[in-house]
């Protein structure tokens, strides 16, 4: 397998005990290894140096789960081309501030951070200064849906294994919930505006 | 301004009133239209015949409201590239009529079930094959954020303010979901996990 060999060879897999001059054995750890490179890689469209990058995330002894889960979601987002809008960033900041989360607050510091100011800062060079309004609700939809995704990973045995779930979940779950929320659209849609017929006028 | 000349000359904005033979006057609606096409293209990242496609959705005056926002969540969303796994397809078809969707089930007959089911396929194609079981707790996450969304459309005044609005919503939307995820994800596995230090079994 010449992937294999290539991930071996930029060290993103540890090599396996050879077991005659071109033969070596891969236990289960390397498989769940191979699993996760992948997953960043053909999922997260991750560069070699960003892999690398979460992979000694993930290797670091001292820091929690939840920290290693939090500094894998960073290296996974890309940060925005985006020029920031300074009101769309004080935006962000009293949301952060509100959800007592000032640790994340600054955009300088945090992709998701600088994502979420680059997409008010779209809204708002286009008159939608009030946009930020709906972070609050967006919130509570999306605990749910974390305690689902919680609840998905928990089921993991392995470090690698809960990391490789969360990575897989976030990058593909994006997805998904683009989807579904077009599903939810109509649904509340049907019920909210109803099929009537229309008028020029709302 | 180039821009308006072209959309004119594509026929996306109606021609204004000429009040000289070099000046044309613009009223509110043209501006409300001009709105709505740059919303199109410059969030969107739409073709000019993809805006076409939409603006004739809106402009048939047959079709309720509640039809034509869904119509155009159909022509923002994008057929994804990717082969489909016939399990994915019928998790996703399983799960439209869970919900009493039987409509909107067919994965050729509409991009955004395709997605789903594209979604669901990548997850299969490396191993993960219990991701549909995530797709009814995102469904009424994502009730809460539509509800949302609803609400914010709904100080429109027009009928082109109001599906600018959704689109805007939803394109954009999609972006804050994403960064908003993650500080749902930090929150919850604060919750759920703890700060506790690593061990290699988890």
């Amino acid at each position: 397998m010449p992937t294999i060999k290539y991930y071996l060879r930029e060290g993103l897999l540890p090599a396996g005990v050879l077991t005659s001059p071109n033969q070596a054995h891969y236990d289960d750890e390397h498989l769940r290894r191979l699993r996760l490179v992948r997953a960043l890689v053909d999922v997260g469209g991750l560069s070699i140096a960003s892999v690398r990058e979460v992979l000694e995330v993930i290797d670091t002894r001292e820091e929690s789960l939840h920290r290693k889960l939090g500094a894998v979601q960073e290296a996974i987002s890309q940060p925005s081309p985006v020029e920031l809008d300074p009101m769309a960033v004080k935006d962000v900041q009293a949301f952060f501030e509100r959800q007592g989360e000032t640790e994340c607050a600054d955009v300088t510091a945090s992709n998701v951070t600088h994502m979420l100011a680059a997409a008010l800062s779209v809204a708002r060079s286009i008159g939608h200064d009030h946009f930020q309004d709906l972070l609050d609700p967006y919130l509570e939809g999306l605990k749910l849906i974390a305690r689902a995704d919680l609840e998905y990973i928990a089921t993991r045995g392995s470090r690698d294994d809960v990391i490789e779930a969360m990575v897989v979940g976030t990058l593909i779950g994006d997805t998904v919930i683009k989807a579904v929320r077009r599903l939810a659209h109509a649904q509340v849609s049907r019920e909210v505006i109803g099929e009537q017929p229309p008028s020029d006028e709302v």
